[in-house]
């Protein structure tokens, strides 16, 4: 696993209270998982999209960490998500890829999928979430 | 205060967790208030864009919600969020305006400002964040 | 080829004016190819923004439109671009798929590339530009 | 007038072949004006979004580039565009203010209105789209 990537979320403490768990770190790809508690609904009893954002933006900004060197690191310049399916699963699935590694810009992507399964075959038709997140590259 | 929009507020169990204040709640503007907690952090110390971002998703909705008839409710459709400067204050305060409430859709813009004087003179030159979120009318 | 769809890129004038071609259009996926002419530049001499993203957008509508029912058709109600790399080929191929089509909205993405071959691979190595675009379903 | 952000617009071919006149261009604000042609329309006889987003960019550009070093210009890294009503005026004028302008990124955000009465009002009534605008800033 990326050592830059993997301290960007030890030390994040509103990622480590929401609980996610990283899958897979490496090569421009971040896989992560978060098992849904009460606290995280929004009112119609999904999961809020501040919760689905958080996910998606921090899996992103791991999938680009992936592929920087040992001094540098990445913040979140913007992103904008769609929210395409209700989220009332009980753990929520991110693939974030990165789709450009510039010298000060990256670009990544995540999307948010009900279960293990949907998302290792990126299943669009239960594709609850899609983000474009821009990063900037700092040293 | 808008009953719809109130509402929207108390029921959502995330919004509460974080604690949100609404301080405005009428004719298509919504302000609220945040104070920072040590959990809300990110991994240099400031406050994680998820957070940011559901503060200012939550209180666009807010906005939109205040101009609805008593049978709708609005939902996030999408939003994309700039963060333009670190937030470093202990408190956030941000201002939601709706752009446009048609029909189906309607369109809110967020500001997030570190204090309730940059946000009452929206002085853009401590503007930590700004959303522009898309919302779905429902009946 | 899907009828609704078709009509939308032939009924443009400004896509018309462009010379956009539709390569495929049918079940939720819409490839289109855009030659590009020296009016379309922009200070550095690469292809305009403007140009990308309306290649992209209307190639979206087209993904969008070929899911929809003969009374139905869809206008953008936001859209969203990453530029990645400068487009400087002399073809644009954009590559359109419908992440979701719902009652009211509907949403697709679209990625342009230098070359068919670099499209059909969907080669991230060779993407120019990214969109995520949001549609209104009408009725 | 700002000259870096005075040659952006001249330089431009297709904002050239638009015919995008500049209204002001100084000190982090860039006001425009379109003139509509039949060949910017798209299946239902409004403006295409692509004529909308290409003013709204390079309106934004110009307000970026206005607060630039000699040595200093700037490239759209990523924009977002809400279409809030049908433009079926003959002239638009857009009103564009630089947010930030960091060391290497600078962010904009453009309104698109009808008259110069409505833009000069910020007449948020007539709004026709919203953009924020991403940008690099290189020397």
């Amino acid at each position: 696993m990326s050592q830059v990537g993997l301290e960007m979320f030890q030390k994040a403490k509103f990622v480590q209270w929401l609980g996610v768990e990283i899958l897979t770190l490496e090569n421009g790809i971040c896989q992560t998982k978060l098992t849904v508690r009460e606290e995280f609904l929004q009112q119609d009893g999904f999961v809020h999209a501040g919760v689905l954002t958080t996910l998606a933006d921090h899996s992103a900004g791991g999938a680009g960490s992936s592929l920087l060197a040992a001094n540098e690191r990445v913040l979140s310049v913007e992103f904008k998500t769609n929210f395409l399916r209700a989220a009332k699963s009980r753990e929520l699935y991110c693939y974030s890829v990165c789709l450009k590694k510039g010298r000060s810009i990256a670009v990544a992507e995540s999307e948010i999928y009900p279960s293990s399964e949907t998302m290792m075959a990126r299943d669009l038709r239960n594709l609850i979430a899609k983000s474009t997140v821009t990063l900037a590259v700092l040293t």
